[in-house]
Protein backbone atom coordinates (compact mmCIF):
# COMPACT_ATOMS: atom_id res chain seq x y z
CA UNK A 1 0.00 0.00 0.00
CA UNK A 2 1.72 2.88 -1.50
CA UNK A 3 0.75 5.48 1.02
CA UNK A 4 1.41 3.45 4.00
CA UNK A 5 5.19 2.88 2.72
CA UNK A 6 5.40 6.97 2.12
CA UNK A 7 4.19 7.63 5.80
CA UNK A 8 6.61 5.21 7.30
CA UNK A 9 9.48 6.44 5.13
CA UNK A 10 8.46 10.22 6.10
CA UNK A 11 7.75 9.67 9.75
CA UNK A 12 8.65 6.36 10.75
CA UNK A 13 11.86 5.99 13.18
CA UNK A 14 14.05 3.49 13.06
CA UNK A 15 15.83 2.85 16.80
CA UNK A 16 17.48 -0.16 15.95
CA UNK A 17 18.07 -2.65 13.55
CA UNK A 18 14.41 -4.38 14.89
CA UNK A 19 12.84 -1.56 15.78
CA UNK A 20 10.52 0.94 14.06
CA UNK A 21 8.53 3.41 16.04
CA UNK A 22 5.72 5.12 14.05
CA UNK A 23 3.90 6.69 16.96
CA UNK A 24 3.40 9.27 14.83
CA UNK A 25 -0.01 8.18 13.18
CA UNK A 26 -0.35 4.14 14.49
CA UNK A 27 0.15 3.60 17.64
CA UNK A 28 0.09 6.38 19.80
CA UNK A 29 -0.91 9.26 17.72
CA UNK A 30 -3.26 7.72 15.07
CA UNK A 31 -3.89 9.30 11.78
CA UNK A 32 -7.70 8.52 11.26
CA UNK A 33 -7.86 9.46 7.73
CA UNK A 34 -4.30 7.19 6.63
CA UNK A 35 -6.65 4.03 9.24
CA UNK A 36 -9.75 4.42 6.75
CA UNK A 37 -7.98 3.87 3.83
CA UNK A 38 -6.27 0.88 5.34
CA UNK A 39 -9.59 -0.48 6.72
CA UNK A 40 -10.70 0.12 2.72
CA UNK A 41 -7.36 -1.99 1.47
CA UNK A 42 -8.07 -4.75 4.29
CA UNK A 43 -11.56 -4.98 3.16
CA UNK A 44 -10.39 -5.24 -0.64
CA UNK A 45 -7.88 -7.72 0.11
CA UNK A 46 -10.82 -9.29 1.73
CA UNK A 47 -13.84 -9.58 -0.18
CA UNK A 48 -14.06 -12.56 -1.00
CA UNK A 49 -13.20 -14.22 1.79
CA UNK A 50 -17.27 -13.69 3.66
CA UNK A 51 -15.96 -12.34 6.76
CA UNK A 52 -18.23 -12.36 9.49
CA UNK A 53 -15.93 -11.13 12.74
CA UNK A 54 -12.77 -9.06 12.93
CA UNK A 55 -11.06 -10.05 15.83
CA UNK A 56 -7.80 -7.62 17.10
CA UNK A 57 -5.58 -7.18 20.28
CA UNK A 58 -6.16 -3.93 22.76
CA UNK A 59 -4.68 -1.50 22.19
CA UNK A 60 -3.28 -0.49 18.62
CA UNK A 61 -4.81 -2.99 16.59
CA UNK A 62 -8.08 -1.42 17.15
CA UNK A 63 -8.03 1.48 15.29
CA UNK A 64 -7.41 -0.39 11.62
CA UNK A 65 -9.78 -3.48 12.94
CA UNK A 66 -12.58 -0.83 13.75
CA UNK A 67 -12.18 0.67 10.01
CA UNK A 68 -11.99 -2.81 8.22
CA UNK A 69 -14.77 -4.30 10.60
CA UNK A 70 -16.75 -0.87 9.49
CA UNK A 71 -15.85 -1.52 5.50
CA UNK A 72 -16.74 -4.89 5.78
CA UNK A 73 -20.25 -4.46 7.33
CA UNK A 74 -19.44 -6.88 10.58
CA UNK A 75 -18.44 -5.67 13.93
CA UNK A 76 -14.67 -6.37 15.57
CA UNK A 77 -14.04 -8.28 18.85
CA UNK A 78 -10.88 -6.79 20.88
CA UNK A 79 -9.39 -9.64 22.73
CA UNK A 80 -8.08 -8.41 25.83
CA UNK A 81 -5.10 -8.45 28.24
CA UNK A 82 -6.44 -8.21 31.07
CA UNK A 83 -9.50 -9.78 32.81
CA UNK A 84 -11.62 -6.71 34.11
CA UNK A 85 -14.80 -6.80 36.76
CA UNK A 86 -17.30 -6.02 34.13
CA UNK A 87 -15.71 -8.86 31.85
CA UNK A 88 -17.14 -12.02 34.06
CA UNK A 89 -18.57 -14.56 31.33
CA UNK A 90 -16.42 -17.70 30.23
CA UNK A 91 -13.31 -16.66 28.42
CA UNK A 92 -11.67 -18.19 25.11
CA UNK A 93 -7.46 -17.59 26.60
CA UNK A 94 -4.13 -17.61 25.34
CA UNK A 95 -0.90 -16.67 26.48
CA UNK A 96 0.80 -14.03 24.08
CA UNK A 97 4.65 -13.20 24.33
CA UNK A 98 5.72 -9.72 23.55
CA UNK A 99 9.58 -9.17 22.50
CA UNK A 100 9.09 -5.69 22.79
CA UNK A 101 8.18 -5.25 25.92
CA UNK A 102 9.61 -8.23 27.34
CA UNK A 103 6.56 -10.22 28.71
CA UNK A 104 3.98 -12.56 28.40
CA UNK A 105 0.13 -11.00 28.44
CA UNK A 106 -2.77 -13.75 28.89
CA UNK A 107 -4.76 -12.37 26.34
CA UNK A 108 -8.77 -13.38 26.41
CA UNK A 109 -12.21 -13.01 24.68
CA UNK A 110 -15.84 -13.30 26.32
CA UNK A 111 -16.97 -16.84 24.67
CA UNK A 112 -20.31 -14.25 23.98
CA UNK A 113 -18.52 -12.71 21.24
CA UNK A 114 -16.95 -15.40 18.35
CA UNK A 115 -19.05 -18.27 17.45
CA UNK A 116 -18.32 -22.04 15.39
CA UNK A 117 -20.09 -20.04 12.56
CA UNK A 118 -17.89 -17.41 12.51
CA UNK A 119 -15.37 -17.07 10.27
CA UNK A 120 -12.93 -14.44 11.28
CA UNK A 121 -10.34 -11.89 9.80
CA UNK A 122 -7.46 -11.02 12.38
CA UNK A 123 -6.41 -7.42 11.84
CA UNK A 124 -3.23 -6.41 14.10
CA UNK A 125 -0.59 -3.18 13.39
CA UNK A 126 2.55 -5.12 13.59
CA UNK A 127 3.73 -8.71 12.69
CA UNK A 128 6.98 -9.66 13.69
CA UNK A 129 7.54 -12.99 15.45
CA UNK A 130 3.92 -13.70 15.42
CA UNK A 131 3.19 -14.38 18.65
CA UNK A 132 0.25 -12.38 18.96
CA UNK A 133 -1.09 -13.44 15.43
CA UNK A 134 -0.26 -16.96 17.01
CA UNK A 135 -2.51 -16.49 20.13
CA UNK A 136 -5.15 -15.16 18.45
CA UNK A 137 -5.66 -17.84 15.98
CA UNK A 138 -5.58 -20.02 19.18
CA UNK A 139 -8.64 -18.09 20.50
CA UNK A 140 -10.49 -18.54 17.17
CA UNK A 141 -9.56 -22.49 17.07
CA UNK A 142 -10.97 -23.05 20.65
CA UNK A 143 -14.23 -20.84 19.49
CA UNK A 144 -14.51 -23.69 16.52
CA UNK A 145 -14.55 -21.02 14.19
CA UNK A 146 -12.48 -20.35 11.25
CA UNK A 147 -9.57 -18.53 10.64
CA UNK A 148 -10.46 -16.37 7.08
CA UNK A 149 -7.03 -15.01 6.92
CA UNK A 150 -4.60 -12.22 9.14
CA UNK A 151 -4.43 -8.39 7.80
CA UNK A 152 -1.20 -6.92 9.29
CA UNK A 153 -0.83 -2.99 8.82
CA UNK A 154 3.10 -3.50 8.96
CA UNK A 155 5.01 -6.65 8.86
CA UNK A 156 8.76 -7.15 9.80
CA UNK A 157 9.68 -8.86 7.11
CA UNK A 158 13.49 -10.09 8.84
CA UNK A 159 11.50 -11.82 11.27
CA UNK A 160 10.10 -15.51 11.32
CA UNK A 161 6.25 -14.37 12.23
CA UNK A 162 4.55 -13.79 8.34
CA UNK A 163 6.60 -16.57 6.56
CA UNK A 164 5.36 -18.95 9.58
CA UNK A 165 2.02 -18.24 8.97
CA UNK A 166 1.88 -18.63 5.19
CA UNK A 167 3.87 -21.69 5.66
CA UNK A 168 0.90 -22.90 7.54
CA UNK A 169 -1.53 -21.71 4.53
CA UNK A 170 -3.35 -18.92 6.10
CA UNK A 171 -3.81 -15.61 3.82
CA UNK A 172 -1.55 -13.69 5.62
CA UNK A 173 -2.03 -9.14 3.71
CA UNK A 174 0.74 -7.38 4.88
CA UNK A 175 0.01 -3.53 3.55
CA UNK A 176 3.85 -2.93 4.21
CA UNK A 177 6.72 -5.35 4.24
CA UNK A 178 10.23 -4.37 5.62
CA UNK A 179 12.66 -6.18 4.46
CA UNK A 180 15.02 -4.39 7.02
CA UNK A 181 16.02 -1.47 8.99
CA UNK A 182 19.67 -2.09 8.86
CA UNK A 183 21.98 1.83 8.75
CA UNK A 184 18.92 3.42 10.03
CA UNK A 185 17.00 3.05 6.92
CA UNK A 186 13.59 1.69 5.96
CA UNK A 187 13.50 -1.36 2.99
CA UNK A 188 10.49 -1.96 1.93
CA UNK A 189 10.07 -5.72 0.30
CA UNK A 190 7.11 -5.92 -2.42
CA UNK A 191 3.76 -6.96 -0.92
CA UNK A 192 3.42 -10.77 -0.96
CA UNK A 193 -0.05 -12.73 -0.57
CA UNK A 194 -0.72 -16.23 -1.25
CA UNK B 1 -28.41 10.58 21.28
CA UNK B 2 -31.34 8.36 20.75
CA UNK B 3 -29.93 5.25 18.88
CA UNK B 4 -27.31 4.74 21.35
CA UNK B 5 -29.75 4.78 24.19
CA UNK B 6 -31.50 1.86 22.03
CA UNK B 7 -28.76 0.10 21.96
CA UNK B 8 -27.96 -0.08 25.86
CA UNK B 9 -31.37 -0.69 26.58
CA UNK B 10 -31.69 -3.62 23.98
CA UNK B 11 -28.14 -5.25 24.67
CA UNK B 12 -26.87 -3.70 28.20
CA UNK B 13 -26.55 -5.72 31.24
CA UNK B 14 -26.87 -4.17 34.39
CA UNK B 15 -24.75 -5.66 36.88
CA UNK B 16 -25.16 -3.63 40.11
CA UNK B 17 -26.53 -0.90 40.70
CA UNK B 18 -23.52 1.08 39.23
CA UNK B 19 -22.30 -1.40 36.72
CA UNK B 20 -23.69 -1.71 33.07
CA UNK B 21 -21.83 -3.93 30.52
CA UNK B 22 -22.06 -2.50 27.23
CA UNK B 23 -19.69 -5.21 25.93
CA UNK B 24 -21.65 -6.14 22.84
CA UNK B 25 -21.18 -2.30 21.20
CA UNK B 26 -18.80 -0.69 22.73
CA UNK B 27 -15.82 -2.58 25.04
CA UNK B 28 -15.27 -5.93 23.91
CA UNK B 29 -17.44 -6.12 21.02
CA UNK B 30 -17.71 -3.03 18.74
CA UNK B 31 -20.53 -1.95 16.38
CA UNK B 32 -18.84 -0.11 13.69
CA UNK B 33 -21.39 1.53 12.27
CA UNK B 34 -22.77 2.92 15.95
CA UNK B 35 -18.99 3.95 16.51
CA UNK B 36 -19.08 6.17 13.00
CA UNK B 37 -22.60 7.62 13.92
CA UNK B 38 -21.26 8.43 17.32
CA UNK B 39 -18.35 10.32 15.99
CA UNK B 40 -20.33 12.11 13.64
CA UNK B 41 -22.48 13.42 16.58
CA UNK B 42 -19.55 14.26 18.81
CA UNK B 43 -18.00 16.26 15.39
CA UNK B 44 -21.49 18.17 15.28
CA UNK B 45 -21.62 19.16 19.39
CA UNK B 46 -17.98 19.96 19.03
CA UNK B 47 -17.67 21.89 15.40
CA UNK B 48 -17.32 25.02 16.68
CA UNK B 49 -15.23 24.48 19.10
CA UNK B 50 -12.09 24.59 16.81
CA UNK B 51 -10.72 21.34 17.88
CA UNK B 52 -7.10 20.36 16.69
CA UNK B 53 -6.57 17.11 18.61
CA UNK B 54 -8.70 14.80 19.69
CA UNK B 55 -7.22 12.91 23.11
CA UNK B 56 -8.14 9.70 24.43
CA UNK B 57 -6.95 6.40 26.76
CA UNK B 58 -6.46 3.19 25.94
CA UNK B 59 -8.83 0.64 25.08
CA UNK B 60 -12.15 1.66 25.05
CA UNK B 61 -11.90 5.14 24.14
CA UNK B 62 -9.98 4.32 21.18
CA UNK B 63 -12.70 3.74 18.51
CA UNK B 64 -14.96 6.37 19.62
CA UNK B 65 -12.23 8.60 19.30
CA UNK B 66 -10.74 7.74 15.93
CA UNK B 67 -14.10 7.87 14.48
CA UNK B 68 -14.82 11.68 15.96
CA UNK B 69 -10.67 12.43 14.54
CA UNK B 70 -11.81 11.38 11.22
CA UNK B 71 -15.05 13.78 11.36
CA UNK B 72 -13.28 16.70 12.60
CA UNK B 73 -10.30 16.02 10.32
CA UNK B 74 -7.64 15.85 13.09
CA UNK B 75 -5.54 13.70 14.87
CA UNK B 76 -5.84 11.15 17.78
CA UNK B 77 -3.86 10.92 20.24
CA UNK B 78 -3.97 7.85 22.44
CA UNK B 79 -3.04 8.29 26.15
CA UNK B 80 -1.13 4.83 27.51
CA UNK B 81 -1.60 3.24 30.77
CA UNK B 82 2.00 2.01 30.65
CA UNK B 83 5.28 2.70 29.33
CA UNK B 84 6.50 0.50 26.15
CA UNK B 85 9.57 0.54 24.92
CA UNK B 86 9.32 2.38 22.00
CA UNK B 87 7.98 5.18 24.12
CA UNK B 88 11.43 6.49 24.77
CA UNK B 89 11.13 10.71 24.53
CA UNK B 90 10.13 12.62 27.52
CA UNK B 91 6.43 11.97 28.31
CA UNK B 92 3.41 13.89 29.84
CA UNK B 93 2.07 11.48 32.69
CA UNK B 94 -0.83 11.31 35.37
CA UNK B 95 -1.97 9.08 37.27
CA UNK B 96 -5.84 7.51 37.16
CA UNK B 97 -7.76 5.70 39.46
CA UNK B 98 -10.14 3.28 38.21
CA UNK B 99 -12.81 2.19 40.25
CA UNK B 100 -14.13 -0.40 38.22
CA UNK B 101 -10.51 -2.25 38.02
CA UNK B 102 -10.16 -0.96 41.43
CA UNK B 103 -6.07 -0.11 40.85
CA UNK B 104 -4.14 3.17 40.05
CA UNK B 105 -2.41 3.64 36.82
CA UNK B 106 -0.02 6.03 35.10
CA UNK B 107 -1.04 7.47 31.72
CA UNK B 108 0.67 8.84 29.63
CA UNK B 109 1.52 10.38 26.63
CA UNK B 110 4.32 11.41 24.30
CA UNK B 111 5.68 15.55 24.44
CA UNK B 112 5.90 15.14 20.49
CA UNK B 113 2.19 15.05 19.99
CA UNK B 114 -0.36 17.40 21.76
CA UNK B 115 1.59 21.10 21.84
CA UNK B 116 1.02 24.11 23.80
CA UNK B 117 -0.73 25.57 20.25
CA UNK B 118 -3.65 22.64 20.67
CA UNK B 119 -7.19 22.76 21.35
CA UNK B 120 -7.87 19.51 22.06
CA UNK B 121 -11.18 17.68 22.64
CA UNK B 122 -10.91 14.73 25.20
CA UNK B 123 -12.89 11.33 24.32
CA UNK B 124 -13.75 8.70 26.71
CA UNK B 125 -16.56 5.49 26.87
CA UNK B 126 -17.68 6.18 30.21
CA UNK B 127 -17.39 8.95 32.84
CA UNK B 128 -18.54 8.06 36.63
CA UNK B 129 -16.26 9.28 39.11
CA UNK B 130 -14.35 11.25 36.37
CA UNK B 131 -11.33 10.11 37.35
CA UNK B 132 -9.92 9.22 33.65
CA UNK B 133 -11.34 12.61 32.18
CA UNK B 134 -9.08 14.84 34.80
CA UNK B 135 -5.97 12.77 34.42
CA UNK B 136 -6.17 13.48 30.74
CA UNK B 137 -6.99 17.01 31.35
CA UNK B 138 -3.96 17.30 34.03
CA UNK B 139 -2.03 15.94 30.39
CA UNK B 140 -3.62 18.81 28.86
CA UNK B 141 -2.59 21.38 31.41
CA UNK B 142 1.05 20.27 31.66
CA UNK B 143 1.45 20.55 27.31
CA UNK B 144 -0.01 23.80 28.12
CA UNK B 145 -3.10 23.66 25.58
CA UNK B 146 -6.57 24.29 26.11
CA UNK B 147 -9.35 21.71 26.75
CA UNK B 148 -12.14 22.86 24.50
CA UNK B 149 -14.29 20.05 26.04
CA UNK B 150 -15.29 16.30 27.14
CA UNK B 151 -17.35 13.86 24.94
CA UNK B 152 -18.58 10.98 27.02
CA UNK B 153 -20.50 8.01 25.03
CA UNK B 154 -21.96 6.82 27.90
CA UNK B 155 -22.32 8.98 31.59
CA UNK B 156 -23.19 7.36 35.01
CA UNK B 157 -25.10 10.82 35.82
CA UNK B 158 -25.28 9.08 39.34
CA UNK B 159 -22.06 9.64 39.82
CA UNK B 160 -20.24 12.47 40.63
CA UNK B 161 -17.80 12.81 37.61
CA UNK B 162 -19.82 14.66 35.24
CA UNK B 163 -21.14 17.47 37.66
CA UNK B 164 -18.07 18.02 38.63
CA UNK B 165 -16.61 18.76 35.16
CA UNK B 166 -19.73 20.92 34.42
CA UNK B 167 -19.23 23.18 37.75
CA UNK B 168 -15.49 24.24 36.51
CA UNK B 169 -17.11 25.42 33.35
CA UNK B 170 -15.69 22.46 30.88
CA UNK B 171 -18.53 21.84 28.05
CA UNK B 172 -19.46 18.21 28.76
CA UNK B 173 -21.55 16.37 25.87
CA UNK B 174 -22.53 12.89 27.11
CA UNK B 175 -24.20 11.03 24.56
CA UNK B 176 -26.56 8.95 27.08
CA UNK B 177 -26.81 10.08 30.84
CA UNK B 178 -27.72 7.36 32.38
CA UNK B 179 -29.45 8.62 36.03
CA UNK B 180 -29.96 4.80 37.93
CA UNK B 181 -29.77 1.54 37.59
CA UNK B 182 -31.85 0.68 40.18
CA UNK B 183 -33.50 -2.64 39.94
CA UNK B 184 -32.03 -4.05 37.20
CA UNK B 185 -33.08 -1.68 34.83
CA UNK B 186 -31.56 1.37 33.14
CA UNK B 187 -33.47 4.64 33.23
CA UNK B 188 -32.06 7.82 31.31
CA UNK B 189 -31.64 11.38 32.34
CA UNK B 190 -32.29 13.62 29.21
CA UNK B 191 -28.68 15.01 27.73
CA UNK B 192 -27.41 18.31 29.03
CA UNK B 193 -24.99 20.22 27.84
CA UNK B 194 -23.86 23.83 29.16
Amino acid sequence: MEELKQKISQEGKVLSESVLKVDSFLNHQIDPVLMQKIGEEFATRFTKAGITKVLTLESSGIAPAVMTALQLGVTTVIARKRKSLTLIDDLYSAEVHSFTKQETSEISISKDYITSKDNVLIIDDFLANGQAALGLMDIVKQSGAKVAGIGIVIEKGFQPGGNQLRERGIQVESLAIIESLNGGKVKFKEEVSI
